[in-house]
């Protein structure tokens, strides 16, 4: 092992020239040493690599290092280990849906899951919103839930690529959170850790998403699919629509309401259509039959009930009501309320979504600040969708939070977040992409 | 006076975006402010100038704000007042020998200084080679030898451009050394501060100096005088020859020998010339007389000994023993010694400067670290340059050194320093080109 130069690394990043695998393994080392590579460097570093880049060997070989920075999980379970994980998007409650259905399919999913920041919500914060239902699981605990009912949500814990950890909050404050390379072995470090066999990704992509457009997107996806495929993963990317918010609720509790409509057997709504697709791209991943044979098992584990069970007793299992399940009315919704209406007739031809996030966080359904607080009760419910025809006046959406004052600046940042057109719109997938190790 | 986010200024430029003359005052402020912006977020800052670079703007701002970062000197003296600066080369006496021709014909010249790092010496560390030298004036001693003979070479004060003594060490472990509107910015908000009616400056373009080629050496040439321009100052800037070491001697004690063997009436020799021509060019800015007659009144202070004599005065004011300008043998030089001689007949094509400066930093006369202590009888003296006609056998040059092991790790070093061609090179002159606000 040559000795290592914080320096000499910076400088080959930064003239474009590629660092070694020993030199990335020593530098992500060095991030979390006793007497670490001090923040300035990196932060050189970090900003050298959002304008040089870093090749397909050396994202994977950042990404293996930050994933061996700490634990990495062996699950040994009688049963295939799935794990899904998105980038980030407006009303994203994917995860609440998806991972009991996979669950009731025979699949193990045990999850670890962030909160939210800026316009995009986390999994950790709506589940959360379910009163007494803990995020923050023991490994034992964790281990002894996903043995007994095959799955478990809870927040990432530090020591899995604590490397990732001590990054992301540099980029965080130095502006280098938008590179390609660093994303992918942001996400891919933590997954690989996680250990599962299994992965899903979902990649946002559109004005309420880190990606902006397909290309970026595409680049991620390719990236992670690369990482996945070196460690020997199945995995499996979807490019998902994010130029509109994700189904009809924006906001924690709001979220799992939305959610439990889906798991009551609202199989057919976009949102519920969408979840079946991906849990069904998982089971067929973990070998539970043809595509075909995988959507009618998620479909069936919807129509059923079965999954809603597996909602039911992983609330239960984690210390929260279930009967919010058969009663979503106890779930917390914000004292003041307002309806947007449609200021003209036609179509809806697009939903801002980065828009509808910020104003969702302005209504206390998020945080500004690291330090702020979350209104669970708080969020917007959407009562028409992209490409919906509405009559002037009609019901757009209601606004809840805690003061009138909150919902003046969030209908203030809505004003045009809405637009109506004379004509029908195209019709958008929200899966526009799919790309898997196995292609 | 807008809020200010480092964060917005550091993506600001990172997408090429101008920073406002107001952020700009707010960042120089923050770097030296009782809670300063954090470190890592100026390291991200500093690297994304060296990928966006700042437009001319922005630089003459910069400038103009770690110019006021610290004490601004304002001379009151009843004649002109001079400075120089080079960008640092490989054997560079020349304020050696400029300051006490400059000051003998009526020109003020305090000048602050400082010390070698890396390949090229410093000032200071030369004239501390003069036993007894003294470079760490109080003010006041400062301002009466000025007063008292029109020159003086101290260390620069840390009251002066606070700001660039700061970004400058960020800089120095960030590779963001190589920016140059950095650069320039660094260099002339001390020259600002320091006073000076009339600015010399010197900038090295070759293998032993920041600027590799004529084009970067142009560009920081342009910004420097803008900059000048923008504060009301007479700025002149040539571009010299640094592909080869300036004079005969490398190191420090050698160097103050060489400076004496000029000061003696050595006025033809190609050093003696090149730094008569920078003295008449500082006689003609403050207002001497013509070109003609400022090169004559110069050559005539080294001929006549005038020169000498001020420098002599200089050593003494400052503790020195002037009596080295008539006994230079009283000068350190390094016990063991060596002559390396010409491996085949021929010209002199190359000298490689930067190897030359890395070989006499082996030899002792530089420092690899800050904390590294100075040889100051070591170094090289050549005895044959560029051009220059060889037989196999004769004499290249003398190295000088403590021990026998650090001369055999110089000369090995020296291998391919020289370079030997069976025809005369081209002529290539000192100064490759004069740029001056009077233009």
């Amino acid at each position: 092992m040559a000795a290592f130069h914080m320096g000499e690394c910076i400088r080959k990043t930064k003239e474009g020239r590629p660092l070694s695998t020993d030199e990335i393994r020593q530098l992500v080392k060095g991030i979390t040493a006793e007497t670490p590579i001090p923040d300035y460097q990196l932060a050189a570093w970090l900003m050298a690599v959002c304008f040089s880049g870093l090749s397909d060997r050396e994202t994977a070989d950042l990404t293996m290092a930050m994933r061996d920075s700490g634990q990495t999980l062996h699950w040994e379970l009688d049963g295939p280990v799935a794990d899904k994980h998105s980038t980030g998007g407006v009303g994203d409650k994917t995860t609440l849906i998806l991972a009991p259905i996979v669950a009731s399919c025979g699949v193990y999913m045990p999850k670890m899951s962030g909160r939210g920041l800026g316009h995009t919500g986390g999994t950790i914060d709506k589940l959360e919103s379910i009163p007494g239902f803990s995020t923050a699981l023991e490994p034992d605990a964790f281990l002894r839930q996903v043995r007994e009912i095959r799955c478990a949500v809870a927040m990432q814990t530090g020591d899995l690529a604590p490397a990732d950890k001590k990054l992301y909050a540099l980029r965080d404050v130095t502006e280098t959170v938008d590179s390609i390379p660093l994303i992918c072995a942001s996400i891919m470090s933590k997954k690989l850790a996680t250990g599962a066999d299994h992965i899903l990704l979902d990649v946002k992509v559109g004005s309420g998403a880190f990606m902006k457009n397909d290309a970026d997107a595409a680049e991620l996806a390719r990236l992670m699919l690369a990482a996945a495929k070196a460690d020997g993963r199945d995995c499996t990317c979807v490019l998902t629509d994010m130029d509109r918010p994700l189904g009809m609720c924006i906001g924690n509790a709001l979220e799992v309401r939305e959610a439990i409509e889906v798991l009551r057997g609202d199989a057919e709504s976009e949102l519920g259509v969408f979840c079946i697709r991906l849990a069904a791209e998982l089971l067929r991943m973990a070998g539970k039959g043809t595509p075909a044979q995988c959507l009618a098992m998620a479909e069936n584990a919807v129509k059923s009930g079965n999954a809603m069970k597996f909602f039911a007793k992983m609330i239960e299992k984690q210390g929260g009501d279930a009967s919010v399940t058969e009663h979503p009315e106890k779930l917390l919704l914000s004292r003041c309320s307002r309806t947007l209406k449609a200021p003209a007739a036609g179509w809806i031809r697009s939903m801002h979504s980065e828009e509808i996030g910020r104003a969702s966080v302005l209504l206390g359904a998020g945080k500004m600040t690291k330090t702020d607080s979350i209104d669970f009760g708080a969020g917007i419910r959407l009562h028409a969708k992209y490409g919906d025809e509405v009559r002037t006046g009609d019901p757009m959406m209601t606004l809840y939070a805690a003061s009138e004052s909150q919902l003046d600046e969030a209908e203030a940042k809505l004003q045009s977040a809405v637009e109506i057109a004379e004509e029908h719109p195209e019709e958008r997938p929200l899966i526009r992409k799919t790309y898997s190790t196995g292609d």
